[in-house]
C-alpha cells in the first residue's frame, strides 16, 4: 500500500492478507474458481472456516470449553445477542465509551442492568476503577478498549460472575488471560480483518440457562451446533479473517504483537508528552496501545499540521466526530515505520509553527 | 475463471466483478487504501453504498415508498426480522420449501402464523396455487424461488394484505411489478453478489405499526434514518454488490437478464424432456429458470456422467444434501457457453451409455 493507514476501523491489514485475498478473487486454493463463487459447503472453504476457528483458539490458549464462531451484525448485534443468551434476572455494565452504553441499552430490553460505574462525567477520559459488581448478575460486561476515545483497561477486573468483554479494537494485541472470561466478542474490521464478520468465543457451559427461547438466528447453540456453517457465512470476510490469524501466528502470536505495538504506542505517546504542540487526550494510566487521541493545543496550527501529514501520505489521522481532535489507531498491521513518519510530521510542525 | 461455474450459492458473478474487486483490494478508487482497509465513513466508501442502494431502485423500478438496505445475516436473520417489524396479531406463509419452512418457524415466535398452503407432501416438487390469505394477517409472505428443489414462482399472487417475498434466488433476474411488494428480501450471494450482504427493500409506509419494542439492529427504521450505516457495514460485499448490479444495468437491465436466463433454462428443459437418461425433478409449469433440478433414470449411469462433466470442467452440479440428483443454477452471470457445455456432456453420456 502506498500510504501510511491509521484508519480506526476499517483499518490496515498485512500485506500479505492484500495479496492473496486478491489472487482467490481471481482462484481460490486451486480450485478454477473464485473465493466469491464457491460454495461454503466445498471441502476448500470448511478448511478456511475450521482453519480461522481453530487459529482464534490457538492464537488466545482458550481452554475446551470455548467454541468459537464466525458471525455477522458486528459487535451491535452482539449487543443484543449477549443479553438473549446469557441474562436471566440481571447483568452489570461498565460505561467506558460509546459502544459500551449502546451494549447498555440493548441489556435493558431483557431485564435490570446494572451500570456498575460510568466515565461519561468526563467525556469518556478515563477508565473507572472503584466499583462494585454485584454478586447475582448472570454476567459483567467490559470493553477493554475504547476506539473512539482511545482508552484501555490495563487490569481487567477479578469477577465471582462470568465476565463478557467487548474486544473489538485490541483482540490479539496484547496478552491476557482470556479464560478468565465467559464470553469475548470483536468485530473482525480492526485487528482480525475486513468489516462483515464478527468473532464469538463463548463458554459452553455458560449457555442454555436463561429460560428464554431465542431466535434460532440470535441463538449461540444454533451455530455451535452447525460449527457456524447454520446458514451462508461470511465467506471472504471469514478467508481474509483467516489469513489474518495466520500472519499473527507466523509473527510469533499475540505476544510478539504486544512488543511491537508497545514500542509503536510508546514512541507517539513520548512524542505526544514531549511536543509543546500536542496534548493527548486520555488519562496517562489508561492510554489504548491501539488508538492515540490528541489534539492541538492552538487551532492555529492545524491547517500546518494537516498539510504536513497529508503530505507525508498518511490518512485516517481525523478523530471520531464526537469526539473532535485527532486519532491515530496503531493496530497490528500498521508498520512502525508509519508511526516514525507521524512523529517526523509533530517534529517537523514545531520547527515550522 | 477456467470452471463452468454452476454453484447453487455463493456462485458465479460477471468476471469484471472479479477483476474490479481484486484490483480494489490493492488500490481502493485511486485512494492508494485496500477496499478491505478503508473506513466506512470515507467520503469514497459512502458513495458506493449510496450508489448500491440507488441501483437496486432503479432496476427494479420501486417507487418513493421503498427504502433499500444492506444488511447483515442474511436471508436467515430476515426470517426473525420480517416477524419482528411487520407482525401485529397474525401473519400468513407460502410453505415451498425448507427455506420457508425456516421462516415460519421464527415467525412463530411472534404470535399466530398460518400456513396457507404447503408442497410439503410432495418434496416441494410443486408450487400451491389453491388457497386463500386471511384478509386479517399483516403480511403474506412467499419465496419467490426455491433454490434447493427448483421451483418458482410464475404467477404472483393477489393479495389484500401486504406481500413479503424472500427473492433470495432469483431477484435481478426476470420482470416482475416489483411495487406490489410491501418488503422483498434477498441474501446477495446469488445473483446480487459475493456471500455477506443481504439486501432489504421495505415500504416504509408498513413499519412502526406493531406497538412492539423492537431491538435497535433489529429495527428496520434504525437503518432507514442512517442509511444503512449504522454500524459498520460488510465494505466488501457492498462493494462487489454495486459492481454487480453496474454490470446488471450495463447488460440492459432486468429485463435483458430475464431474455438471456430464458434462453439458457429452455435449452437445459429441452435437453432434459429430450434425453431418454434423466428425469427432471419439479413439476412442468413450476420449474425455475434459475436452478434446475434433476436425475438420472438409472444409478449405473452416474459414474458416466459424472466423469464426463468433470472432464468438462464444470463445477457445483451436485443436487442439495436433501434431495440429491443434480442441481444447475443458471444465474445471471453464467454464461449461455456455459450450459451449452453442460448440454454436450448429456449428450455424449447418451451416447457412450
Amino acid at each position: 500500500m502506498k500510504k501510511h493507514n491509521f484508519y480506526a476501523g476499517p483499518s490496515i491489514l498485512p500485506g500479505e492478507v492484500y495479496e492473496k485475498s486478491s489472487e482467490a478473487i481471481r482462484d481460490f486454493a486451486g480450485t478454477g474458481v473464485s473465493i466469491l463463487s464457491i460454495s461454503h459447503r466445498s471441502t476448500e472453504f470448511g478448511e478456511v472456516m475450521e482453519r480461522a476457528r481453530s487459529l482464534v483458539k490457538e492464537l488466545l490458549s482458550l481452554d475446551d470449553d470455548f467454541e468459537v464462531l464466525f458471525l455477522q451484525g458486528g459487535a451491535s448485534m452482539q449487543f443484543l445477542q449477549v443479553p438473549y443468551n446469557l441474562m436471566h434476572h440481571k447483568s452489570a455494565y461498565l460505561e467506558t465509551g460509546t459502544w459500551a452504553s449502546r451494549a447498555i441499552n440493548e441489556a435493558r430490553y431483557f431485564g435490570e442492568t446494572v451500570v456498575v460505574a460510568s466515565s461519561k462525567d468526563k467525556q469518556f477520559r478515563y477508565i473507572p476503577k472503584d466499583y462494585t459488581v454485584p454478586s447475582d448478575a448472570d454476567y459483567f460486561h467490559i470493553t477493554t478498549n475504547n476506539t473512539i476515545y482511545g482508552t484501555q483497561m490495563h487490569e481487567i477486573p477479578e469477577t465471582e460472575v462470568p465476565l463478557v468483554a467487548d474486544m473489538s479494537s485490541d483482540i490479539f494485541s496484547r496478552v491476557l488471560d482470556f479464560n478468565r472470561f465467559g464470553l469475548i466478542y470483536a468485530g473482525a474490521q480492526k485487528n482480525m480483518g475486513p468489516a462483515g464478520t464478527v468473532m464469538v468465543a463463548v463458554r459452553k457451559s455458560l449457555l442454555g440457562k436463561t429460560g428464554r427461547r431465542i431466535p434460532t438466528m440470535l441463538d449461540y447453540e444454533t451455530h455451535i451446533k452447525k460449527a457456524s456453517m447454520y446458514n451462508t457465512p461470511p465467506v471472504f470476510a471469514v478467508y481474509a479473517s483467516m489469513l489474518t490469524l495466520e500472519w499473527v501466528k507466523k509473527q510469533g502470536g499475540v505476544e510478539a504483537m504486544e512488543k511491537i505495538n508497545k514500542e509503536k504506542s510508546d514512541l507517539l505517546y513520548a512524542e505526544l508528552d514531549r511536543n509543546p504542540l500536542f496534548e493527548p487526550f486520555v488519562a496517562k494510566e489508561d492510554r489504548s496501545m491501539m488508538n492515540v487521541t490528541f489534539d492541538l493545543k492552538d487551532e492555529r496550527v492545524k491547517p500546518l499540521f494537516d498539510r504536513l501529514w497529508n503530505e507525508a501520505g498518511i490518512v485516517g489521522l481525523k478523530g471520531h466526530r464526537s469526539v473532535g481532535g485527532y486519532r491515530a489507531s496503531l493496530y497490528n498491521a500498521l508498520p512502525l515505520e508509519s508511526v516514525k513518519v507521524l512523529v517526523e510530521v509533530m517534529q517537523e510542525t514545531e520547527r515550522k509553527a
